[in-house]
């Protein structure tokens, strides 16, 4: 194989310190291969998501703090072009087509990384956090980390799965939810709730979507939910869902908003024994849900944070299959400023990605 | 068999409305066997617990009501004296002793009762809530619902177990810890607690005790508790819990208070992938949880409601075994006034049993 | 409501000992409303399923013995005409369309009852078995255990989910299996076998169809199967399996067979974790799997009977909301010995359910 | 910190080839420092513990062969001298106790490693299989493959958890039992089952003992056991078990023979709904477990194959804990013969620890 030529420089969107605004630079420095420790890669992005969880970083509104100054993003696919000398045993190969999610890294060997929680250590390395992230032509990644891509799953897809599909599959996966079993879902029109209505759909589960306007109407029951609720036209809410599923409430719900009133809610609507996967994360709001009614329905509360490596594999194949197919829009990485300000109104509708290729 | 005389009325304490105290009557007519339902039996209580709830439920401090005017009670043991006529295939008989719990009766039918969770359904009757409880020296109750005492239990201490002890148990059964996992029991000194802290023991969890005092410290670590943290002597308790389990945080917190703060800390002292089993049953407190946290942390916050019936017999089978012993004193059932002044002041250390036998 | 006239006599299909063959009477007693025991009902049948096992158990093939004269037949639908006096809080009225299973009675009280795993409680009363099946124009049965049938869910339909997709349905649900799992089904086109693809389906598995002949395999296609294996036509199906499952082998196989080769085999083809459920029910074949193999790879050998009430409903709904069609043919209950010449034989394709409306 | 001084020899038992009686070899090259690979660490061996499993290993028994000239042993504790340059993020350091197991080596990234069943990747590498064991005075082995041995513990006893410990333990912890459940250990008195009882015992189970002779009846006792079979002068074992468990049967069995029978018979004395937990590694004995059976009670048959990294830190917490004492008795290496010929012949009580430090 021909050696591939790497640049000493590259076109990087840089956070300067937290609250500022990302800076295209053309200047950012490439980590040369013979710098690459062994287990790194270097990976040449095609694209990458937008995730609000970046505009978050950015802004510092978190209670762990990015390091600056901060190139973001954490749903990257791109392709090897090298991988540090004394890599022992490596799971990829220069060529490779691979994503980048938010866990950068983890040690494989603590507690957490031996039970399949390696997303929850509390050293965890995080894309965009606290190491750079994929907003980026060349980013560095570890090879027993980085997601081999499905050859049938095309990389601006394979990216939104990398952070939004990931984060719903596993709340659904872990939520206790089978076929047959009703399933809620405030926001299903959005960026995670379209793709959620997808992989509930493909388990068997049946989808109340919740959202607003004729247009996430259609899409979400063209993507197999079964009931509609919009919520700016329905009164009674918790009412409605009850009714929806034969009266007795849904045996779960993922809810992904920032406020504590969609967590609160959800524990009147379930039915006994249900689950309220929590997905959000706000900065600082609380669950505010009523004790007494949490116990007295058995309620499971469950909070469940993007994926790791096994439920990533998963997500991804499920997507390849064609059971899951992404909305997205694709944008160029000079208008990422453009599409912070529209996460920040709450304008975008599906995913953006950002192609970073040229 | 000779007949066992039933008399026409009988002594029991009755609440007459919401809020009131409740007054010693002795004419509370007695269900004679005859009136018996398919289903129903007679049992003359020996002994009964007092359990928290049964103040709250007779001042209307629960969003659920209570129906007046009211019998308290649902921690009674007694002895069968008449089974309904038309009854198929009961599965206790007359002269058996068995135990009276908070759930009197559900259908067995539906969906809760398919699926072991027969305590959560709406329909449920409840002791001393919706049904006559055990504060009366007659009681009806249902034969697929009342549980045999083992023989090697006094009766005392089964009424404990039959609430309290369920509690805590199911709790624990159902948080995933096992055995070496760092468990925290707020207020393990008291009447839950210690029964929480010999059950946790049994199944070989390691205890971190909290509660005050000298007195509860020596019956904590007497018990088997690992780990004592006074919090009236400690400045920051999140860190001391970290610290106390290889300072990495808990595996599990049994919560069994009725304020918010309770459960809001338990989020900060677990470690990722730790279990928040809630207990408790404050009439309108909230959870408070930081949703940050409990995503990032993927902590589970779980609702634990008593117990169903295989959960009390099992709970009943450890006692029975001598894994757990109850600390209660005896009363009388016309100091149940006294009691529930007790109780509302905070004052009473470990469980109260009443004598009705007399 | 005018009373429902029930006649005295009745057909019904006699086995008068066992080994012999099913004779077609018309004078068989019909227990009338006024005999009926507390929690028991008639039911007018109106068709019934046969199974396999009817044959087994009329010919005494099992280590469990039926009684005689015996009237077979589990898998029955029809209406309610009378509930015994004294019945309390029946779940199900006179005029409802309901369902009669194997596990025709349990106490709801023993440990398996308690624990959801009534049919395996050892003095279970079975149809067909130890009380009179559903080969009949009437039978009693238990409000308590019979089934409701979904209004959208036709009764011939719903005979043969009541036992043969009840079975699969179970093994599907208790292996582990989830979503993009490899899923291998010998015998796929057969009557059990054709169901469990559709669950399997619905369930968002992916199906490895083993059966043989062009129709077959196009059924089994037609229904979701993504993968088909002849095993006339196969040399090394163990091979040809671990190819079709990503070269790894399955994560589940659902084994119906009554020879001892279909679960000797799995142990190869699974892959290290998998599942090998356990369905079938021959007198005297034992697993032969070798142990070392499941040692190594950790496979998991789930024996697998039936279901329980709750299955039962979810089966139910799963194929009322027409995810699973039942191929069968209708024959009358005079057929029954040639339907059982054929099953001897192995010449029936897909489930036969017999009309006894006329 | 001065260099450790590392032999160009060692002193070794080598299998030249399969079938030979292992070579107590004085002339065996060690591995430099400067040899060893990224990621690969040298340990000084102090002891290390025998297992029936060389003997197979060594004879060829098994369906996977061992490499030749063989060094074998898994049983391993040393401290290690040498970590391999290019060693990123090490959890382990120079100086530091560790403890070798049967998986040496497994690539930390494939399914089975994602989801903690890295013991059973088929491409795994296994000490004295297919790479140098622990009968010699230095071992290779790899930093996130070693486990660190708890200081209270001494190296004799965690060098039997390693293996005889860690497959019980894991056994028990995924067979479903709990506490308060009858377990029924076969062997129970001898170098697994010892261990076995005190692991249940710690764990609140019930252990019905299983074994011949006043010495091990004794043991057992001693150790926890509740109840004692002795299989030589008990008629019928089956219905002696079921007694003993309420007349109900066990809810699980941890079998370890290397005979068909002890699987077969479990199936008989298991309660409906139990679990046979299958621990042993004959070379092709089989189940032989009716499927009748197998399928009418429910019965889990679960094969347990030593244990990831997660179960052998729990395991030798444990017993650093001091609930689990390892009756052991110390041989030197130069007696390897003599202790294989004790296993083969079955006279061998407890395990044997081989003191290698001299």
């Amino acid at each position: 194989m021909t050696p591939i030529k790497i640049p000493q420089t590259q076109v990087a969107a840089v956070v300067p310190t937290l609250g500022a605004k990302p800076e295209i630079r053309k200047d950012v420095p490439v980590k040369q291969p013979s710098q690459l420790a062994p287990g790194e890669c270097l990976i040449k992005i095609i694209c990458t998501g937008v995730c609000h969880s970046d505009l978050h970083t950015s802004h510092g509104n978190w209670p762990v703090t990015a390091v600056t100054p901060l190139i973001g993003g954490h749903e990257g696919v791109g392709t090897i072009v090298a991988i540090g000398t004394h890599t022992e045993n490596s799971p990829v190969q220069v060529g490779q087509r691979v994503g980048i999610k938010w866990l950068a890294y983890s040690c494989l060997n603590c507690e957490q990384c031996r039970t399949g929680l390696e997303q929850c250590r509390p050293q965890a390395r995080n894309s965009g956090l606290n190491v750079d992230g994929t907003f980026a032509q060349y980013v560095v990644s570890w090879v027993q980390h980085v997601t081999p891509i499905p050859e049938s799953l095309d990389s601006q897809a394979a990216a939104s799965v990398l952070c939004a599909g990931l984060t719903v599959y596993r709340a659904l996966k872990y939520s206790g939810a089978r076929i047959g079993n009703w399933v809620v879902l405030p926001g299903a029109g959005g960026g995670l709730g379209h793709l959620a209505v997808q992989y509930a759909v493909a388990m068997g589960m049946r989808v109340v979507a919740i959202d607003t306007g004729a247009d996430k109407r259609d899409l979400c029951l063209e993507l197999g939910a079964e009931k509609w609720i919009d919520f700016k036209e329905t009164q009674d809410i918790v009412s409605a869902i009850k009714e929806a599923c034969d009266g007795q409430g849904a045996h779960c719900a993922v809810v992904t908003t920032a406020t504590s009133a969609g967590y609160a809610q959800a524990i009147d609507y379930l039915r006994p024994g249900g689950s309220l996967m929590v997905v959000g994360l706000p900065g600082s709001a609380k669950l505010e849900s009523s004790i007494f009614w949490t116990v007295l329905k058995s309620i499971s509360i469950l909070g469940s944070y993007v994926g790791n490596r096994q439920d990533t594999v998963e997500a991804l194949e499920i997507a390849a299959a064609g059971k899951v197919v992404v909305k997205y829009r694709l944008k160029s990485l000079s208008q990422l400023q453009e599409v912070y300000d529209g996460l920040a109104e709450g304008k975008i509708a599906g995913r953006i990605v950002l192609d970073v290729s040229q």
